[in-house]
């Protein structure tokens, strides 16, 4: 599979049903005198609840944003990836074990573009198929999977269910949309904020890189498109 | 309000859908060569879900249970029991702000039952009321709702919005389940255990006190329905 | 006690050895092909570690500093200030219990500035004595301590042992030395951070409110200090 | 390297300088009406708070111990290692990054000692080479360093500098000295708790495979030692 494939696959299969009530809720409940729960039985109007959740948000008071959890499946990303996408330590993982599950006669990798373009495909695919067959040569000598897997490269896939709150999704996207993310993890987190997108519009303009927000730039080597930070 | 009333009013206001299904995915995820989105597809007989999930479970094996979320909404809790309550640091809390909210002639409060049985309540009752009183009358005097409620006693009601990941619930059930431990906080924690298991009976076996799991007591005074631990 | 006195007592117990090292070190690590503890026998010229770590702590790689704790001692805090700092979930606390240990004959109390000023002190501490009086009175009739504080006041002290990495001080500082804080936890956390910088004074740019870092105001009311956010 | 050889080589860089005072202040603290820091005035025998600090953690409160940091420094692990030890939420990390740090021509991995002991390891050393090969001609032909890595197997090591409480590392060493544990984190969590428990004996028994605490085993396949939980 290349970089430009249909990878990573990544399905929404849990969301909030009413995010805005329950984020307006949270919001209620912390400045007024009602209990929570004689608010939640009003009917209130959706314009009424976006301008106030739109103020909170704007003023840093993010947990009221954590009651919103989100749950994705997701498959075909490098062990690169995911490398760095567990270091996100707000996020709940269940990944697939290289320890438990073989990878014998079946072994999947990615392909960056780069090496696609750079005519070096048909060496990556060889060498790809090398290490595949000195692997089930390993598991057919009895080598325990968890020692085997070894040689299996970074390029190897691997699958996920994770879940993670909305405020977790605003960080993740503000950090990993930028250019400087490695593509495939900005690739991943695109399409996980897109399936958001899709079912809540108005959150497009949280989930956004950092600096779109800041509308500043902080990264050592900037893309250009906000001024670098000077202090 | 007296400790035997309703209080704590607890509505359950956000549940996953399927968290038997979403758990045996998180499971299967971690042990087989399938595609996620491709295990959930399939339908599965909850009887077989039901036994690796309990199976995995049982070793010890619990961020498999993070992808399911709860959130609650309290009412009618003393600032004594929510001041331990947000000691839990995985859970997610939007509390009534005493700084922003203004008490003025709308003051709550729980009278504990050992108060009530002691023959103290009308005591009790005169006391709270002179509080109240000079809470309004700073509060006529221009001294700010944040100033004001240092006079406000630890009886005084609050109101959240909670959220846990049914690994914390659990966790919080080993714990606050405890005769040990605060009445109020007990209770409460029994309310919201109860409303997870009115929707899903088989997590009843889980949300109980620590030593229901684990057959014996580690708490310095035990009530003596297990040995203590003697190491 | 009046909010002009000594309190809160603040003591920093636990501070890194050479936090800029090992900062430098962990940055080094992250980008350097040498073994760590290579790179920590040399002896690099403070000047050049301290460019670099201001470098990588500007460009939000904040990960690197989580390697050094502070712990400290807080007493003469009330509990309306530890009910907001337990709050910071990436805070280690150990607090005195209310539960536990009683306050009989021994009740001590913080009087707002703002109490002070209005001329109604001499109530605040009559109503105080008939708080004490009356907790006095239920723990000689037997009610438990963890009862019996239902009616002590947010005005109550309490004592702590507290530990955070800078990661969290600096979010910590951020966040509470606004002036839209709370009088109290804001010069609890000014004590805190000025013990920090006294230690190493590098530190002193990077502990302050949010708004110095970001030269904008995101508060919904603001101070004038710097020009509110507009989105 | 082989498993058996000298790796990983781990440093204990930083350490509680009293863990023991700490903790003790740390758990007077909460069942004390004393100032925190005047209990840390006193010159407590050490018999004493060793005394209450074991009856403290045997009862679970475990917070206590948080206030103790450790931090170490890592190198020789291979990135199937760090995939798994990154997974522990609670520690911070600063690890080597194959994004920044090309490794052209130093590229090194680990051994695996059932591969030496199955008479595979001439084939496993020239299929490194041929990896190392191939890497260092997609650097030379300007593929960058984070595309390039997609070839490096799980073999590769890795460095880090890790910081973690004793909490965690209690939790730490529950799990991962498990004979289940993949041999090669065991050996280092093994050598993270030599160092510590070289400072501190009196921690050798808490910092131990979780079946030594309570004296069953939970895990699906057992290695005998205690017997199976039976629910």
């Amino acid at each position: 599979m290349t970089e430009n494939s249909e990878f990573p696959i990544v399905h929404l299969i849990s969301a909030p049903e009413n995010p805005l009530k329950t984020i307006y809720l949270a919001c209620r409940t912390c400045y007024s005198a009602e209990y929570p729960y004689k608010i939640r039985e009003k009917d209130t109007d959706p314009e009424k609840m976006l301008k106030l959740v739109k103020k909170v948000l704007q003023s840093g008071h993010h947990s009221t944003i954590e009651h919103c959890q989100y749950t994705f499946t997701i498959s075909g990303v490098t062990r690169a990836c995911t490398h760095q996408l567990v270091r996100h330590r707000h996020m709940s993982f269940s990944q697939k074990s290289q320890r438990y599950v073989t990878e014998k006669g079946q072994f999947e990798y990615i392909t960056p573009s780069t090496v696609k373009n750079s005519g070096l495909q048909q060496q990556y695919d060889a060498l790809m198929a090398e290490i595949a067959g000195f692997y089930d040569r390993m598991i057919e000598q009895g080598i325990p999977a968890e020692d085997a897997r070894f040689v299996l490269p970074n390029a190897a896939t691997s699958s996920l269910v994770t879940s993670l709150n909305l405020r977790e999704m605003i960080h993740l996207a503000n950090l990993r949309l930028c250019v400087n993310a490695q593509h495939e993890i900005r690739k991943l987190i695109q399409k996980m904020c897109g399936l958001v997108v899709e079912k809540e519009p108005w959150l497009g303009e949280y989930l956004v890189a950092k600096c779109e927000k800041s509308r500043y730039c902080d990264e050592i080597r900037g893309c250009g498109k906000f001024p670098q930070q000077v202090k």
